[in-house]
């Protein structure tokens, strides 16, 4: 994919490997819902199996906010409790989990960080039904989990991880429609790629057009803030990551209900905010955050749906989806809009100060 | 608790209620291992009697923070699994959890928060073992849970939680240790209010010496990082919310292991960063972060023990705890850091701007 991305802050810049990495997302999506039909049958069929009854996720970094996706995901639709995995526990303190009856995921798109994999392992041992979600089918994960779903990415050069945060959540989506087919979202899994194809369009038609003087905005400043809530808790964990790897601004990723209980206190005219905001109940719960951050002068930019179509400042995406499955079209524009901001401020996102494509911790 | 805290960075300035309320930790810790022992054995046979298999924290803000030191000691003394229960799940999507088999800690200094009380109220129709951890028995939390632990601390004035967080701490610590007397760090309970009150002391004499330079360098700067791993994973996140709190700083905490899969790229010789390293494994593997981001230019100031006495901007504490138990004394000299930042920042520790003691989100 090689369309140009308009416009190009930095004056003469080369297209960014995130930028076309971006631009793949909705092919990305389509091939895993169409390629990866066979792998999800296999583990769906391995999970109804084993009957799990608790959920648990290893991963780290951006995999990590997949996993925070998959225990809204996992627990509106299963009712199954799903915690994150602290690998320290296995790896550090040599704890003896009682995995029994758990169903562990493990995100990593490499598929090689030592952590997840000794967790992984740990937890095959002690009789959790373990599956990995990886870009790499040759990878230590892949390997040793019980089943595999794979994120059919293709390669990703930038350091900065894109197209396969979104492919993790259309693999558990995937999977988890095919777990609960009645689930109301369910059937609106086949309209992801186009769905996520019209958010592309539309960002970066904004990002032309009025969301330029968001760029500017969160370009000029060092501290940020990227407030949601549910499903897309996700969409702001992320986002907040991205600014600061790519753009080296601090900025925080927030549920509305936590951002009140504390960090409010950093609202204010000088820290630009970003706020994906769905239709329905939950955005009117994130609303009643805005009102309070609002008394001290925070003026957020909103990327949503039909009942943003009238905000100042506010995106308001044509293509509907339910709430659940928002997040991986509600990310893209935030996406274009990282890449912009990091541009703007004269950094390279392909390649953030201290960071590599494979991150090995223990 | 009266005595004056050394040094007013504000000349002239009344000890503020936080620097008095962190005062008090020594004694409400005592309060809670002494007045709380009859509480705790009533919920530990709870425990016993319905031997959960899967334990979910629900909690909000600083609360939150002891949930997640309530996941590493659990997980790590017992192999039960924890997860960290997201409100909205059943507050605003609804959803039926298989609530069976779980122990739920619902934790809130106040026990008035509604999406805390709507998630108790659902796990305990639901089969769970419910367990509130609050400082106000007549909480709406306390009614509702099959069991309480009071937290002991006496009226709380200062907006910012400071006593009832390491009171929630010593809670969980004493049930822990009432729930496996086995457990190495289990004995070293009984020297908790001395350590603390050792750090205590320790802390103040610091920062009228080698660490004022540490409170210069955090007010100066508007952002900052807290590093760590473990159990004091948690005093990261909490130190770091304190900082934005009552300091307006920026200030995100981090495992060290997730630090390296993004918010590395943020460290730099202009952030200044505070590490809370317990000696042996854990202190060994957060060195490895803080070998790759000294690489970057970050040169940290240290809470630690023994092992960094010779380290340049060290506080090493001389009381020894298992590391199990050091977030209770660990967080005693950053919060006298934080509140001599905020006072140096011009700000009022005690009324941070929009919030109010009680935050009552669902």
């Amino acid at each position: 994919m090689t369309e140009p991305m308009e416009p190009s802050l930095v004056p003469g810049a080369a297209m960014t490997r995130m930028a076309s990495e971006i631009a793949e997302i909705p092919e990305v999506v389509a091939r895993v819902l169409r390629e990866g039909a066979s792998e999800t049958e296999r583990v769906a069929r391995l999970i109804e199996r084993r009957r799990p009854r608790f959920v648990m996720v290893a991963a780290r970094g951006t995999s990590d906010h997949a996993g925070v996706y998959a225990r809204y995901l996992i627990e509106t639709t299963f009712g199954w409790p799903v915690g994150l995995a602290a690998s320290s526990v296995t790896t550090v303190y040599g704890a003896r989990i009682d995995w029994r009856d758990i169903l562990l995921l493990a995100i990593s798109q490499s598929g090689a960080g030592p952590d997840i994999a000794a967790v992984t392992e740990a937890a095959r041992r002690g009789g959790a039904t373990t599956v990995a979600l990886t870009n790499e089918p040759d990878s230590p994960i892949a390997a040793i989990a019980d089943g595999t779903l794979l994120l059919h990415a293709g390669p990703e050069l930038s350091v900065a991880a894109t197209k396969t945060y979104v492919a993790s959540l259309a693999a558990i989506a995937a999977l988890a429609g095919r777990l609960a087919p009645d689930a109301e979202w369910a059937p609106a899994l086949a309209s992801l790629p186009d769905a996520i194809g019209s958010a592309l369009g539309e960002g970066r038609a904004w990002l032309a057009g009025d969301g330029a003087e968001a760029v500017a905005a969160f370009a000029r400043a060092n501290e940020a803030l990227v407030v949601s809530r549910g499903h897309n808790f996700a969409t702001a964990l992320e986002l907040a990551l991205k600014l600061k790897e790519t753009g080296r601004v601090f900025a925080d990723g927030y549920s509305s209900a936590d951002f009140l209980h504390g960090p409010v206190a950093l609202a204010g005219p000088g820290v630009p905010t970003l706020v994906p905001r769905p239709d329905g109940p939950i955005g009117a719960s994130i609303d009643e955050a805005l009102d309070v951050a609002s008394r001290a002068g925070m003026d957020p930019w909103i990327i949503g749906e039909d009942e943003v179509a009238d905000r100042p400042r506010a995106l308001a995406l044509t293509a509907p989806l339910p709430e659940p499955l928002t997040p991986l079209a509600f990310v893209v524009p935030g996406l274009l809009l990282v890449e912009a901001v990091a541009r703007a401020r004269g950094r390279d996102p392909d390649a953030p100060p201290g960071l590599s494509k494979v991150t090995r911790t223990r």
